[in-house]
């Protein structure tokens, strides 16, 4: 089962791809999609789509992840950030895949034990797990990835998956 | 020059595709893109991408217009509205189509005069401009016109358009 995990920002966009059995985890792919700062939020969204499709195309996963901004405060940034969710969620809709959303606590709650750990736990904790010896591009790149790792955990109890067509 | 207007929200999407010269409009078609109440966010996405494709390609506008929701409030039903707008902006941007922005207040004033105006004084301040006798199919698909009559009127002004590739 392979899992493409994806950390949505407008300027930053992580993703992780993470081979896994439910219980053993192993590395495919991390980095980060960058737009360019002076760009206007739709042309932005449109190379992080296209990108995105690139991204499936080359790693094949079965299912995707994503974090559930649901809870995210009403800044400007957090607004941008949902646009750049709505085009993840429709380019894996797209693709077929499956999209599983977990809270950013449950994201860190799997990964390091408990839901209050920074990114750089997180990203120590992601080097153990898949046996990894190198840094993560970004936190953005290690949060896409554990994710995609909170999903392989997780997935089997997801009812929450939102079907595709 | 043709204006495809849209009207973003997770259940109902309203368009409006109108002819217009800068100061005489003309109506091509309004309607509305319904989901399926049970769905999850990512199916519903996935339609209302798809349909805004289909519209793209039966009307051929020449350039689209959405409402700014910059100021919306952080509910739940605003969040997913976000949602559909970054699939409205992404496949604009992918159909090569600039998209105008502009606050609901000012698409009011455009239409009505004033930026306080009710769906049902804008609908009928439209079906005046436009010369359109029927009703239109429901609020959605007339706050689409609406935008697309603003986009027609402010565009040569308008330097915020996102240029697409």
């Amino acid at each position: 089962m392979r899992i493409l995990g994806i950390d949505c920002g407008s300027q930053i966009t992580g993703y992780g791809v993470v081979e896994s059995d439910g219980t053993a985890h192993s590395l495919i792919a991390a980095g980060v999609i960058r737009t360019h700062a002076g760009d206007p939020l739709t042309l932005r969204l449109l190379d992080i789509g296209r990108r995105l499709r690139e991204i499936v195309d080359q790693y094949k996963p079965d299912e995707a992840a994503v974090e559930d901004t649901f809870h995210a405060v009403n800044a400007r940034s957090a607004l941008k950030l949902t646009h750049v969710r709505g085009v993840a969620l429709f380019v894996m809709a797209e693709a077929g895949l499956p999209v599983g959303e977990y809270a950013p606590a449950k994201v860190k709650a799997t990964v390091v034990g408990h839901g209050r750990a920074d990114k750089e736990q997180v990203a120590w904790m992601l080097r153990a797990l898949l046996k990894h010896q190198g840094d993560f591009p970004t936190p953005d790149a290690s949060d896409a990835v554990a994710v995609a790792v909170c999903h392989a955990v997780h997935r089997p109890m997801a009812a929450h998956l939102g079907a595709t067509k």
